[in-house]
């Protein structure tokens, strides 16, 4: 009965990142994504030409709706785009009891396009990183979440129990990812750099850690796992538009 | 380059039908889906609550930033929710050359609210019809797009090549779908009938034929398929919510 995920995140019509990549990785597990779209982009695999964000209103009733019919115990969230809908989002998932949430903090496209203002960033901030469980920035947001660029620092001033520290974005040849356990580093994984440029590696992530945790799997062994997930749909990632590859999420091996 | 498949298709939250359906579908056939969201509903596995339409003008914005990167030939339509959309999507189409298209009629949901008002539904019937290849009806859906409840006469009136008529919902215990080319019976298929009521059944069967078309298979072998794998999908069906059961569209067997 449980075995769902509610998901916040955008639309992304090349289908390699967003509500796309979320429903792909947690179907892929078994699990049943249940969407609720927060932004509709303009986007191809080489950029991010415009956003139209979905109004908090038509967002509220959705969840209560679904809400009244269907359980769900945990929640992933992507691509917010702006203060009102975070608020929003904050406040319809204060009504539930024991969610356990996974926030991957889009705040630039991989294409490097701003996707949250100032204004929204300190409202994810103040109002929605308090609730988090697992949190997976790459070292770009991480930096833009703390207030300085120090590892050990920035995670120390987050608010979250679990941050997974994805690297990728500023590794060479080999990357490694650390997990953080109440500041604490408690796991770290090594992987080989790939060629080329990806689009919704991070969604991949963040969407088949919550779906392993649907599952009841731990916390430590769900990153792991969602990560080398997410390195086999690279390795047999597409080409199919001009730019970006496209992560192929089939079965898990 | 073109195993891709572009989607026009409803956001249902509860991820039973709509664009979760078809994504789910035409990723477990190892095909890419490029999804655009016509319409955002309020809905859950007991009703449709409401729904709200895309702008036509993001749809266009969508359509042409994913086609100056990203090659289709083959386009499965579900839920739309206006004339102005209708029309905007059948001015989109006749842009690309040699499109393969794929329609799921739907005019109420499987709940029963009506989502097609009469002015859409005649836009539907003169700008779009005309384009489709596959059109998937079940018998209510054949009834609404023609003037006549006899089966044949319906069929003859309809512009489709393909025509492939679902017979669930007037059937007991045995189901037989038809297949219709140029008017012309070619195929049945049957199947004994599931207790119970499903929700996306329609949208998985014409988003898989549309996975299946663009993967090169032929047009009655991939209706076979995918209604081979809309029935695999049924009798592992999920309870998520109160009322209807979910689909659970894991690889094709």
């Amino acid at each position: 009965m449980l075995d769902s995920v509610l998901v916040f995140s955008g639309l992304d019509p090349c289908g390699g990142a967003g509500i796309s990549a979320d429903i792909e990785s947690i179907n892929q597990f078994g699990v049943t994504p249940l969407p609720i779209v927060t932004t509709l982009t303009v986007q191809n695999t080489q950029s991010v030409k415009s956003t139209q964000t979905v109004d908090a209103q038509l967002i509220t009733e959705q969840f209560n709706h679904l809400k009244e019919d269907v359980d769900f115990s945990v929640v992933k969230i992507g691509l917010l785009s702006s203060k009102s809908q975070i608020q929003t989002i904050a406040s319809l998932l204060e009504t539930c009891e024991a969610l356990t949430i996974v926030l991957d903090p889009i705040i630039s496209s991989s294409t490097n396009q701003q996707l949250l203002d100032e204004q929204a960033l300190k409202s994810l901030k103040q109002e929605l990183l308090p609730m988090v469980t697992v949190l997976t920035p790459n070292v770009a947001e991480l930096n833009a979440l703390s207030s300085t660029e120090d590892e050990q620092q920035a995670i120390e001033s987050l608010p979250c129990e679990w941050v997974l520290l994805t690297t990728t974005d500023t590794s060479k040849n080999k990357i490694e990812h650390r997990l953080y356990h109440h500041a604490q580093c408690v796991e770290r994984f090594t992987y080989t750099k790939l060629p080329g440029d990806y689009h919704g590696s991070g969604c991949t992530l963040s969407s088949t850690i919550s779906a392993l945790l649907a599952s009841g799997v731990d916390v430590n062994i769900a990153c792991k796992r969602a990560l080398d997930y997410t390195y086999q749909s690279l390795l047999s990632a597409k080409s199919i538009g001009k730019m970006q590859y496209h992560p192929n999420r089939q079965a898990p091996k």
